[in-house]
């Protein structure tokens, strides 16, 4: 099959890789509807991750189940199914406590790189959730996007707590900032302020429910949600980057009291302690365990309840994967769908 | 009248200073039945917080209200009353929402020193709670325990989220950390681990509502509390020192989705932000809103549900405040009280 692979920093090639196969009775093979490049793809890709040799690449992943194992008694062959990027038993205590992401028997999907044809999924009971019927075309993104940016925008929405006579910050407009203003709304918060820089991601963002624009960064920023706040700040951020700059952003910009749900990957950051205990803030986040949400989400696409496949900007077909990348480095893109 | 003055660190004076006056129509003049040494005291003591020339200490204090500003309206002269380390206005936003310690109008009652016969106490109907009548004289120490240390380890407790089913670890066996035990069997946790190394300590954590003792401390304590928890970790985890050492045994001691809550100030803490992400602890703590929790702290006492003045083990003059500093410093006392 062809399968995208990532040989050094800005060296994405799509080449021919071995089909893949059961390994396990619990496993799954899949043949992808659709797959994409992720914000935290661009990590490695820019070099800020190490690249040890030739990685294939990509988490994100839905389609049409091919073979399971012996042990699979859920999931069926025909099914089209969504999952997440951590596969999971589901069944733990710390899954059956929403944490799939922690499951005690976890295992990172995305080893064997999901931006390819077919896809092993191991735990498939555990792991994936069937949509009722074959999806029609048109859903396929928003169904992709519930794989990772919608779930983990949602975490972080869930993290900071957003709902109801709330208003909500949102640190980050990618993809995933973009979808923690779509997942606020849809828990009911009354203001949603998206802080971004960028016209098509303002605009896409009120269309997700931004009641808000706040275009200033870092300090400057803080200082425009206490005065949006009354002098308090928001009763909920979301932090969707993972950067020191952002985090402390995301913190100084919630009230006493207040949640940070955070979900950007964190990278070199280290919080200071004096700081955070005198902000009074709730801090929770960590990799999404996506796989609690996924059976709403579905259901809400399903419904057509919520578009969140409007991220994808760009959709092209596997073998120009690199563009994809490419496009997301330069910010010229949202995120980018590649067609298996 | 008399006071407790630091003047270097190892140098505590009790001193003529002046007596406390109305300053603003809201202030209440109360005359101590009882005060006492902080964990928190130790740190300028210790010379590891600055000591900026002679600085009147303590922020722990219940007594008789002697004289009211003209504005109080609640709180009456005669009244035996119980208050917390900031005064806090308890009308705002915030602390509506139950952050009186970081009231919008917040003043830290300890900048005039509560090691002293009496006290000025600003916001007073905001800050200070009236015991239903005159205490008798073995309540004090409880009701004193109330103003801090009984206070602060309660909301350790409520911001790790201690109750029913839930496994609890307290990191630190100070005053603080025996009353997050208190507070964690109050709240009805089912199972409350100690970590201590001290027999005294030990003996009243157990008597407090401790079901096991851990005398391992960092990564060995991290390897105890897991082997207690079926390798999963505890689920709520109270931080009651405020160290490195001691915030991260605390969040590796936590199980993924579960709740750390800390409350020992924090000095020379930096949390590493990616070991924080993967670990998907929530984390809040933070200067505890004593105020939120007094009424019913207070009601506890009166009604002699709980005890938490035993954590005084030391009883002194306030002319001997000196000596109250020495034995905490040197872990002689747990928590030294002293007498006007």
């Amino acid at each position: 099959m062809r399968g995208a692979v990532l040989y050094a920093p800005g060296d994405v090639r799509v080449e021919e890789r071995d089909d893949p196969k059961i390994t396990e009775p619990s496993d799954a093979i899949i043949r992808l509807s659709a797959t994409c490049v992720c914000g935290s793809d661009l990590w490695p890709y820019r070099g800020i991750e190490a690249v040890d040799g030739p990685s294939p690449m990509g988490h994100e992943y839905a389609g049409i189940v091919q073979e399971v194992g012996s042990q699979v008694t859920s999931i069926k062959p025909g099914q089209f199914v969504v999952g997440s990027f951590f596969a999971s038993d589901n069944t733990c205590e710390i899954c059956q406590a929403g944490y799939q992401s922690s499951c005690i028997n976890k295992q990172p999907v995305g080893a064997e790189g999901a931006q390819a044809e077919s896809l092993r999924v191991p735990l498939a009971d555990g792991t994936l959730v069937a949509t009722p019927d074959l999806p029609a075309d048109d859903l396929i993104p928003s169904l992709l996007a519930a794989s990772d940016v919608l779930g983990t925008g949602w975490f972080g929405a869930v993290a900071a707590q957003a709902g109801p006579a709330k208003t909500v910050a949102v640190v980050g407009d990618g993809a995933v900032g973009l979808l923690a203003v779509l997942a606020a709304s849809q828990l009911g918060a009354e203001r949603i302020i998206a802080m971004s820089r960028h016209e098509p991601r303002q605009r896409l963002a009120r269309e997700f429910g931004a009641t808000d624009i706040v275009t200033e960064r870092g300090d400057a920023g803080v200082a425009r949600i206490k005065e949006l706040t009354g002098g308090l700040g928001a009763h909920s951020v979301i932090e969707a980057v993972g950067t020191q700059e952002s985090m402390l952003q995301a913190i100084r910009s919630t009230r006493p009291g207040g949640h940070v749900g955070y979900v950007g990957v964190a990278h070199g950051v280290e919080l200071p302690g004096t700081e955070l205990f005198f902000s009074h803030v709730h801090l929770h986040g960590g990799p999404a365990p996506v796989r609690r949400f996924l059976p709403e989400l579905i259901d809400l696409i399903w419904n057509r309840q919520i578009d969140p496949g409007k991220v994808f900007d760009l959709s092209l077909p596997l073998e120009q994967a690199a563009e994809g990348y490419q496009a997301m480095d330069q910010r010229r893109a949202i995120k980018a769908l590649l067609r298996p």
